[in-house]
């Protein structure tokens, strides 16, 4: 059974109901597969959304960042953040224009976020970012030192207010529309790998792990 | 010459600032390819992100909902709004974990968004989101009537303060670091279109067209 929390006030997707999804399964599972949230914060009256890279541990998610960025300095005197993560898996082509679509999925989380001080947590909140990006490259690659680890804000944030929306399947037309002589069904849209370019100072020897060569997402 | 304005104190970008860039023709280049934004406002206190279609039409860019929409009802106040498209290029994958990182393209807007009550301007609008996502269909596809256009809010937002960000090229990593034997590069990523999938009541005589086929992000 997967576990599905009640929605709270502002988790509740209000527009199009029958997409909202609370389904705990569901949700991470869409922020396993995306590789770039959203991040909304308000700095100074102003809201701003920043795109970062970030990690799940359980029921966290980690964000990080310099110590001299704006996002980070901001959301770690603990004020309210708002992280999105889309997936966008095709665009849905109907008989008419008003009836065009999109399939996606989409997690919304709201809470706040904290500094992670610890450094245990901090060095697993960074392994959670590598193998997020990329499984089974952290054991390859050099481990932050104690300068990097200085040098990294992790916060992290509570994935207790989440919600899911999602949109599959064809388009739905008006009735009379059928008759419509045009192509109409859903063009899917993947993200996908193209050729690896090595670094212009990789030793020859080196050959490519399969990890990159049947990479997916 | 491509026209280049001079940053607003909002718009500068303040993290590694040789990353940024406030050419129009780059600016709407990335506009032009993305699909999705995110839309960044504050309601009662509390910041949202989410995820939309959007068109450009000139220096504008519009987005739209329906009149339940909280976010269309929220924005049509004239409240500070910030719009982001990012589009994903590849992955960055260094020696050294601390170094990995991912190359993208994103432009952030900063305004307030007006209603669009000019019916024209509205038409017009309805027409670039269906243009933005794929050319060609609109001319295919039954025009919005009478009761669809009232149905759909668009706002316009100005292109008047915006940036973009951008990482390009292969890893950067500490000297010491190119001695270890790990395969180092980038990974291109690309959003790209697999097989489409046909709507259950299409007639059988219609042909898929080339722009559907032959489509490219």
């Amino acid at each position: 059974m997967t576990p599905q929390k009640a929605p709270s006030p502002r988790t509740t997707v209000k527009r199009v109901p029958q997409r909202g999804n609370y389904e705990q399964e569901t949700i991470y599972r869409i922020l396993d597969e995306g590789l770039v949230c959203h991040v909304g914060f308000v700095a100074e009256g102003q809201p701003f959304v920043i795109p970062t890279a970030y990690g799940r541990v359980d029921d966290t998610l980690y964000i990080h960042g310099s110590p001299a960025s704006r996002m980070i300095r901001t959301l770690q005197q603990g004020i309210d953040v708002c992280v999105t993560v889309t997936l966008l898996d095709g665009l849905v082509l109907a008989r008419s224009a008003f009836h065009h679509s999109m399939n996606y999925r989409s997690v919304v989380i709201f809470g706040t976020a904290t500094l992670v001080e610890n450094t245990e947590e901090k060095f697993a909140a960074l392994q959670a970012f590598t193998e997020h990006v990329i499984k089974r490259r952290w054991e390859e690659v050099r481990s932050p030192n104690r300068h990097e680890l200085a040098g990294t804000l992790v916060l992290s944030l509570p994935l207790a207010e989440a919600s899911a929306k999602l949109r599959t399947g064809g388009p739905i037309d008006d009735e009379a529309d059928y008759q419509i002589p045009v192509w109409a069904g859903e063009l899917p849209l993947k993200l996908t790998p193209a050729t690896p370019i090595p670094d212009a100072r990789l030793h020859p020897h080196i050959k490519l792990p399969t990890y990159i060569s049947d990479y997916t997402r």
